[in-house]
């Protein structure tokens, strides 16, 4: 209720933008006590010349976001006094080879994935409390269960080098990101500890046979200390059972460690999708970055396969090289090569391959930072 | 026409950015002279938890918007000299929960209605001249003969605790705001009087039977002295007559009184549809905002019911708490009660009830502007 | 890779946003050597009231864009030293009589279009590298081969007054910008030459009847010394050929003339579809501008028809006045006449009229930008 009055002051008067650099950014994606308010704008431009080689077909084309995710977003966090803030964060994924947006998913079922025509918050769209005890996070984020396929991935799964248990993820609308979600996430200074569990919901009403379904939680706990870190995550998604879906869940963990000349990962990942006749898919991850002066070169092995008939797998190695014009500012290129087996047909830059047969890919790209 | 002349430079070069806080905020929310010039993005990140429970099913879901509308919006205003200015403003619904849109409409039809998938300047859409005689505002913006509305509900027509003639309203899709529009609204200053008048476009060819459908004209005039306040509003959009469907008129008054401990509201409203059988609606609220220190106790009585067959009708009670972290950041609850009557199936947050049985709806909420 | 790590600093931590005034924002819009970093925000809101008349109906309508196209975009440089820079640029256009986007294509082809619901960055979306050497562009931006319709229109190819090789182009999905460009630009200051050569793709696997299809070039080149500047251009894409479609070949010339008291332009376009019985088109353009003190009195005659069966060909006359309040805001009023002949039926603002039979459109619109 507002005063009867004249109509345009009765918009919503709160507005403040502010410029913020580097650290106001940054502070802005830490949980823990809030010092200092900001607004901030920022985004990435990635685009990359792909080309990939399959059996039957090959394909040139130029793409989005070969090195890192093309985005629009705006996040800002209000220091409320005594460590306790509140924040926001609205971020769209952006094709910046067409423009347009990036598919989001409204409700984690299949009949709630929504057009890429246009731009949309699909990347993140929360509203959060914060303290010294951690964040409270309401909205559409990373599912949990996702974060150690990005984290041990040299490629931060972009471009033809993605890790194969990030490509071939058999787990459904909830694998990367989920909507209707209430999360808690740890604050840091916990001795290394860190991690998040989310509850999120599939908004349906109740009394129906897929009630439950896009309902689920997922959780995630790690410890790092000096160059060494590690997690372990898993994640459930409900799902009326089908011949082709049913209970998602996911298990996973993932470890890196700096040895300064290189910095290794490696990553184990249990999927399963519990169907009339369930299917269980397992993956592997090895990567590796050396930096060279301010640039690096990029090595990633990486496995994913079913039980499905054939035990069909895709086994991927990736080499790629970033030169760093700036932080902000990078070319690079990479070349990716799939071996399929037991029924796999992966192919790679959306060339076409026949099922056993290998793939080869190639990205050359430009990627700039704001 | 440009000179021909290096594509690069071809692009429109006016660009001006300039951070600018709550005062510069509000200004652009004034009509009549205009005093300095600003851009100010702003926006609001609004995520509940609501439950809901009918005689049929129950529903849980995090939503959006249940204190104030997520959005995010650009508007400025550029000082042109001697009181004389010029504004836009840009305005896109959120939908917190998912990343995504809010649906609007092209045409104040139902075949103009948009996909919610993505963002779109549904909110707010105009480009004004402002001046010591007022403003003239073209584009899509709330109708005049929605104000009433708004302004009376102690909730803002946000959240499980919406007034029914709001939740209800038979008047199409020019019931909360218009595309298509040109409006004067009158300038601050005039011993209490404020209003608008609109005329708004179908933009259909002529010579069809449809050609009028989606044009009309609304206008609101009121007066506020001190802690009174009180305005009526009336507006009209054509639709060629059919079993379901004519001429849409909205009539209504709404009135403010801050009594300090408490401030009241009420509203009475009548919306019209003129088809074969002419439909008509009858609304009243009564609402009420207690001040707790920063925080509030918010009450809301409304009623909206219509003559058709058997006179459907739905009462509803709505209590609400506001608890204020800052100006800018509030946790909230609400409860809110349906009655229905005379076939009425009103439920509540998504849970779906039958005729004549009663509905509850709960939220619990965080809201961030910025 | 990163490292595992706590979720919330797995998200990008670069974000720079800075206010910039006029000079930073042209800055971004020039090749060449780069000095100083800059992250601008602008737009246009351009709304306008268009009546149209035409043999068989006539249209009021509010409009979008009758002077400049309304737009919402953010842009930015950055400074790598040593005259290198990074740019990125991503525009969307709005459409502001309703708050919706614009519609925009994802591949070159038909089937490549996207809705116009909601806001995508249609316009422009690309990222660049820029040196002494010129500009390196990637995304999607104007083709080369559209440029000398915009720079000789007195009326930027905005409202009712947009030359007519313009609004009737057979030039297909590509006539006014392209996706998934590899562009290069001259850079300023090479004895008054400029120009552009651009490589864009259709996006299609290859051993397709239809791989090629979208896949194109375009070029131009133009020079201006003093008052004087003329450009030629031509542009290529492929399609598989039908009854209705085939490549499509563009080129044209364009240049203008300030004569001080006048400015003076001219175009000729000549485009083709190579389909089963090709199609060709022509088209001509003769524009002038004179200046009033700040404001402008626009002229321009345009003609463009095909060798279709009939020769239809429409020929427009129109007169404009555009009344600067500031630099950034204007109102403006057009007068436009269409004859039509050879079966042509152009109409004007939405208004239908008959073949052969003339059309009337007027414009009355205000334009703001920021």
């Amino acid at each position: 209720m507002r005063r009867v009055t004249s109509a345009t002051s009765a918009t919503l008067a709160l507005g403040a933008f502010c410029a913020a650099g580097l650290a106001a950014a940054q502070s802005s994606a830490v949980q823990g006590p809030v010092t200092g308010s900001s607004v901030t704008l920022f985004g990435v431009a990635d685009a990359v010349l792909g080309y990939g080689s399959g059996s039957i077909s090959h394909r040139s084309s130029l793409y989005s976001s070969g090195n890192s995710a093309s985005r629009f977003g705006v996040r800002g966090i209000e220091d409320l006094g005594g460590g306790l803030g509140a924040g926001f964060w609205l971020e769209a994924g952006v094709t910046i080879d067409t423009g347009t947006g990036v598919a989001g998913n409204t409700n984690n079922q299949p009949n709630g994935a929504t057009s890429a025509d246009a731009l949309s918050f699909n990347r993140r769209s929360t509203v959060s409390l914060i303290d010294f005890w951690g964040e409270l996070r309401l909205g559409r984020d990373f599912a949990a269960h996702y974060r150690n396929r990005s984290d041990v991935d040299p490629f931060d799964n972009n471009g033809v080098g993605t890790i194969q248990p990030q490509v071939g993820s058999i787990a459904g609308p909830t694998s990367t990101r989920v909507s209707n979600m209430v999360g808690y996430y740890l604050p840091p200074g916990l001795g290394g500890f860190f991690g998040e569990v989310q509850y999120f919901m599939g908004d349906n009403v109740s009394h129906l046979p897929t009630s439950d379904d896009g309902t689920g939680y997922s959780g995630r706990i790690g410890w790092g200390s000096g160059p060494f870190s590690i997690a372990v995550a898993a994640g459930r998604t409900d799902y009326l059972r089908t011949p082709t879906n049913g209970n998602i869940t996911v298990a996973n963990v993932g470890a890196t460690y700096d040895l300064k000349l290189v910095e290794v990962s490696a990553g184990y990942y249990r999927d399963k999708v519990d169907s009339f006749v369930p299917v269980k898919a397992t993956g592997y991850v090895l990567g590796m970055i050396v930096p060279v002066g301010g640039n690096q070169i990029k090595f990633a092995w990486s496995r994913y396969g079913t039980d499905a008939v054939g035990d069909p797998a895709a086994s991927k190695l990736s080499l790629g090289y970033v030169y760093s014009f700036s932080k902000r500012t990078v070319a690079y290129a990479t070349y990716s090569h799939v071996n399929n087996s037991g029924g796999s047909a992966v192919g790679l830059n959306g060339a076409v391959t026949e099922p056993n047969r290998s793939a080869n890919g190639y990205d050359l790209g430009l990627r700039h930072s704001f």
